[in-house]
């Protein structure tokens, strides 16, 4: 019988849907408090058996008791198996048990909400949200021009999962997508795909232009001086990628001197973003609080790739999106 | 030969599509100061020839001119075709038109535009658009729990051309859309329709409520005190259609008891809505001026139209979207 591991509120709510597998799976629960129980007996634990699987969502990555969650999963003889919520796997936590676990599967589903964020942010740009709103507040009824997402040019850097589930919206609502990435299309959801070195060409004629790769030495800072100066004057700039992409200085110059016309970003290069920051204050900049895939939709998605995942396992067939292990090699 | 009447303006966008229509029609321009001119040959008239044929668009109806422009039209002596770029007629100047005119026919492009105003105004709510503004207002770096219009149930009241603009576009999103009409489904993006009588039924189980119905007797004041008491409690209300549909002091006094959320309104009762319109400061109400439409694809479609129905018209076919005549008859 093989040692399953989850915060106590992901087990409750998934209980229901674990009957059957209970016969091959001991779970156990931690909870906001620190305290571990055998989640078949109620049993609790004073000192918790080795661990063989581990399910690190949000529940459990967000509560007060992480680091005795992380620390347990590290401190077992032999881990077999981690089921993380996230995509990346670029976090010094993850590395580690990464490192650790004899296999690591990641969970993509986030990106459906990550996707509606840009939506969302799209069309507060481009209906001239900040316009309208500073009517309001003053009493008056002026009618704003505004554009549609209908016939706008994106550009999308990277265009993996986040890309794809941006592209798939953005062209059901008659958009214009161009994906950038390194293998070759066609790719759902993109009207073209190109390769990375046509990037500075691009950005001109982009109306919308989206961050998403990866963060590594090649997309560090990639956009700079020079990106924002390839831009259209009236174009937006969103990050969903990691802050580490955008020299941030020089988006505030490069908005200062009116392009892009205005950047949405759901990262920052320090998390959290420091009270003394200028971005947060700026015009044209909303920041939101890497809280992008916040939303009940991507609690469910994770629980969903968990538990086809977990099925696998018992099962003994291959699980979906494991990673390399290599990938964790320092 | 036929004499058509647009705004200047209109011509000029329009003027390399007119190429070969300008041996059957005489196009007569009036721009914003009121002059008139011979498009073709360029000559000021003082006085207006009989006009047959008027293209009622945004840049003659927006226009200083704009008195002009009706009066023109209502004194010429036969008058034979009004394309009008509105899809309604419920307005005292475009019933008077249609009164006069032996042809009119509307314009349901701007569906397109007002479609992505509800996905805007939706978005905004479900993903905490004020929460996260107040906390940038404030340098706080703090997540909010968002949701997504995936998996959301929307009630769209009123399912012509508005309702299918929208019921397509949160369907390829995700959304669960009921269809609320007279005539029986299927309808395109509507996964159900159901009869008005339902509608109290309907109500409670919508994340979304959207009002766009045509304004009629039966319409007048259907967002009243029972309305909104039997929405959920964490549902948006919005008014695409006309102010005359809500009963704005029980949609004030619905707000401030907590049943529906939050309100979005692109329509007032009184247009333009007044200074002291308690409706303005509500903090659960975002305004917009009426201008859900304005953007140039709506320009764009409305142009559209015009030609299409103007070829058909000169080669002596049907034309689309005619309204029958008993519309006009007070």
């Amino acid at each position: 019988m093989k040692t399953c591991f989850l915060h106590a509120r992901t087990f409750a709510r998934l209980r229901p849907r674990l009957k059957g597998l209970e016969a091959a799976v001991r779970f156990v629960t931690l909870d906001d408090a620190g305290k571990a129980h055998d989640a078949g007996t109620g049993t609790t634990l004073d000192t918790l058996p080795p661990l063989d699987i581990a399910f690190g969502n949000s529940d459990a990555f967000y509560s007060p008791s992480v680091r005795e969650f992380m620390t347990a999963i590290l401190k077992s003889p032999e881990f077999d198996w981690f089921q993380s919520a996230a995509a990346g796997i670029e976090n010094p936590g993850l590395m580690m048990i990464g490192q650790k676990a004899r296999r690591y599967t990641t969970n993509h589903t986030q990106s459906e909400s990550m996707a509606e964020w840009a939506l969302w942010q799209a069309l507060d740009f481009l209906r001239e949200g900040p316009a309208h709103r500073a009517l309001q507040a003053q009493n008056k009824w002026r009618r704003v021009k505004a554009r549609e997402i209908r016939g706008s040019r994106w550009l999308v850097f990277g265009y993996g999962s986040i890309g794809q589930s941006v592209g798939r919206r953005v062209s059901a609502l008659g958009g214009d997508v161009t994906g950038v990435r390194r293998s070759p299309g066609p790719a759902e959801g993109a009207a073209r795909i190109v390769a990375p070195d046509t990037l500075m060409a691009e950005l001109p004629r982009a109306d919308v232009v989206l961050l998403c790769p990866p963060h590594t030495p090649e997309t560090e800072n990639m956009a700079n001086a020079d990106f924002f100066a390839a831009m259209a004057p009236g174009a937006l700039f969103m990050n969903l990628g990691r802050g580490a992409l955008v020299d941030e200085a020089a988006l505030v110059a490069a908005l200062d001197a009116g392009r892009p016309a205005f950047a949405a970003l759901d990262v920052t290069r320090t998390e959290p973003l420091p009270p003394d920051s200028p971005l947060w204050q700026h015009p044209r900049i909303v920041i939101t609080p890497h809280d992008s895939s916040d939303t009940p939709g991507t609690v469910e998605g994770a629980d969903d790739t968990f538990l086809a995942n977990l099925s696998r396992y018992v099962a003994g067939e291959p699980m979906k999106h494991l990673v390399d292990p290599a990938a964790f090699k320092t």
